[in-house]
């Protein structure tokens, strides 16, 4: 490697310069004490763990997104976190033995080995939160809300939230009996959002009634806005109780954020199946205006630590406080800047930290290049330090 | 993996669960916000870097220590950082091009392949600060403060600081004309401390003048108080001018740290040599009594940013965020715990946020288990939503 490549980065790897460090150290402080005053608790699970614990459960859509290394101590094969949901079912499962609900949330660095998200990163900060031990729809509910609240907080506007259920299309195929092959066709066109090949395909498929037909070409079609649950009603109220059921949990949803948050915009889009495949209920994404990829996102997922050892339901969601940082205008009050002298004297050391201590940003000066944005030097007037004005 | 297998953890990596978490993003906030009142500007380099970049200059000793990954998308080796100190170089010699005193911070994880510190960890959460553009004996001294005041905000007392200066050893080896062979043997006997061998192989190298086998043999023994400089200058005075300047160094940074900090330990030890290889001046680590590893350490390091196309003086350290905490007995206030009934309706969804923006954890009851450490809840009493104590 030559002397000018030596400071490139990784694509989607990127470094935080001061300026914007101090957008970033600010606002995960802000959203974390957000998360404090709603009652979660931060957890700091390790970095890399056994690969067998990151991928089980929870992460097994995340094996390709994994970095792995070798423990030199064991030999076994470790995994750098690409994702904090199994690390905290594992903490739930296994380290909380609380048997009621458990909030949990967490802040730290994930690597990925290919980029992903809004700004195609490969390491994110993600932020995010989860509540164990409750199976209702008022936990969607209160995630759902802290993951608004908390883009709200950051300083984002003209949310629009896009809604669905993992049990719809799991039900429509249940209910036409189709053979693997045919599952995973459709659910590649369901993707696609491939609504002409879908119309051709259905059409092929000799074993299904016109009912059925009507219900997999109707599904990708329910997508828009309120007037979709009612469409979906008329269209799959009659498929099974897990569809009906799914139907009017996201009434219910939706009825509460309407409440909550009356300016987010609300999208459904039954035949959604972009998030990860441990979902087992409800699935959320906010989206900002221009931007076609998610901010957050989120959902329930029941079960998940089932494998070590404790199944508990659980739902949660999370987001990149880089990719926030980036979205928004964050302004960070800079401390009053005091030059001081190299404290030499006992008197001068002591004037230096408690102004510091009283939120002063005290530099001894090193050199002579000043510092150009002093508010103030500290001068020996009167026989005392004293903090005097600098006129720039 | 057995299900009962699966929660354990990599020797040398933990989870930080609520109580200890919280205390540790507490001490992580108090130790940034003390560095930024001393004028020291907050970085975030990357996790993982080109491996050619982590480990050229600062970085050589690391190689050993760091996890390496495969780029699927360039093909080349990318390094997990083991160490932030040749992260931060590259940001001063390429991003940051202010000729002037340049004073960064930073703080997060990094990853070992080999456990160690004081808790033979795999995984510290390491923060530091480093002054980049300033060679002079001010630099050290404003690092070794600003390492000492880091100490004592998070709790510590009774420190005893170990002081050296790279060029003592290596100007007494110069000066008696020894093979890379003899070198190494000395520097591994150095190293052990092993004192009789060290004098039977001195004895053994008849190349050496009657003072050049005192130098070496002297050299490992001082060793002590403030005494040693003395003895330094008697024994090695009139070795080189090199050794010399270091000795007057040393005794100037000791003169500021006593002034300082009176009441923390000073011990020297001239032929220490278990910092890291890019040192190239006074090298400084911090310890507490029980524990035989250090709690912090550093120096100076000049010319670290030369590969990377900007050679510039520099000065730092480093310690561990989790062992601070393990070490300290830091209390973290609790907010007040408010119950609320589901917010249901708008007004008790306005004040349970009014209330988490004046401070309050509030919870929403989600299931028959109450929380048993609240303080408030929520009632409706007359045609308001009011704060009612909750006597445990």
């Amino acid at each position: 490697m030559t002397l000018a490549d030596r400071w490139l980065l990784p694509e989607g790897v990127d470094e935080a310069l001061p300026e914007q460090a101090a957008k970033i150290e600010h606002l995960r402080r802000t959203l974390l004490n957000l998360h404090e005053s709603w009652g979660y608790h931060l957890v700091i699970p390790p970095l890399l763990e056994y690969l067998d614990s990151l991928l089980t459960g929870a992460g097994s859509d995340l094996e390709i997104e994994t970095f792995k290394v070798i423990d030199q101590l064991s030999g076994r094969l470790l995994g750098i976190r690409a994702d904090f949901t199994s690390q905290v079912a594992r903490i739930d499962a296994h380290c909380l033995k609380d048997d009621g609900v458990q909030r949990l949330s967490y802040c730290g660095s994930v690597l990925r080995t290919m980029p992903a998200g809004l700004d195609g990163t490969r390491s994110p900060i993600q932020l995010g939160a989860e509540i164990y031990g409750h199976g209702g729809v008022e936990s969607d509910v209160e995630v759902l809300s802290l993951m608004l609240q908390t883009l709200s907080t950051a300083g984002l506007s003209n949310l629009v939230l896009d809604l669905g259920h993992v049990d719809i299309v799991s039900g429509v195929l249940a209910a036409c009996n189709l053979n693997a092959d045919q599952e995973s066709k459709l659910i590649e066109l369901y993707k696609a959002k491939d609504l002409p090949e879908l119309d051709r395909y259905a059409e092929e498929l000799g074993c299904l009634t016109d009912i059925q037909k009507q219900w997999l070409v109707g599904l990708p079609r329910l997508c828009g806005g309120k007037e979709v649950l009612k469409h979906a009603t008329d269209l799959l109220g009659d498929v099974n109780e897990s569809i009906r059921d799914a139907i009017v949990l996201l009434q219910k949803v939706s009825d509460s954020i309407c409440q909550r948050f009356p300016k987010v915009g609300l999208h459904f889009d039954l035949s959604d199946l972009v998030s990860y495949s441990y979902h087992t209920g409800v699935i959320f994404a906010a989206y900002v205006p221009g931007h076609g990829n998610a901010i957050a996102r989120g959902g329930r997922y029941n079960n998940i630590g089932q494998v070590f050892g404790r199944s508990r339901p659980a739902t949660g969601f999370s987001t990149d406080v880089k990719a926030l940082v980036a979205l928004t205008d964050i302004v960070v009050n800079k401390p009053k800047t005091v030059l001081s002298p190299i404290c030499s004297s006992d008197e001068l050391w002591q004037k230096a930290n408690s102004l510091r201590a009283e939120g002063y940003r005290v530099v001894e000066v090193l050199d002579d290049i000043c510092a150009g944005d002093a508010d103030f030097k500290l001068e020996f007037v009167d026989e005392a330090w004293q903090l005097m004005p600098v006129h720039n």
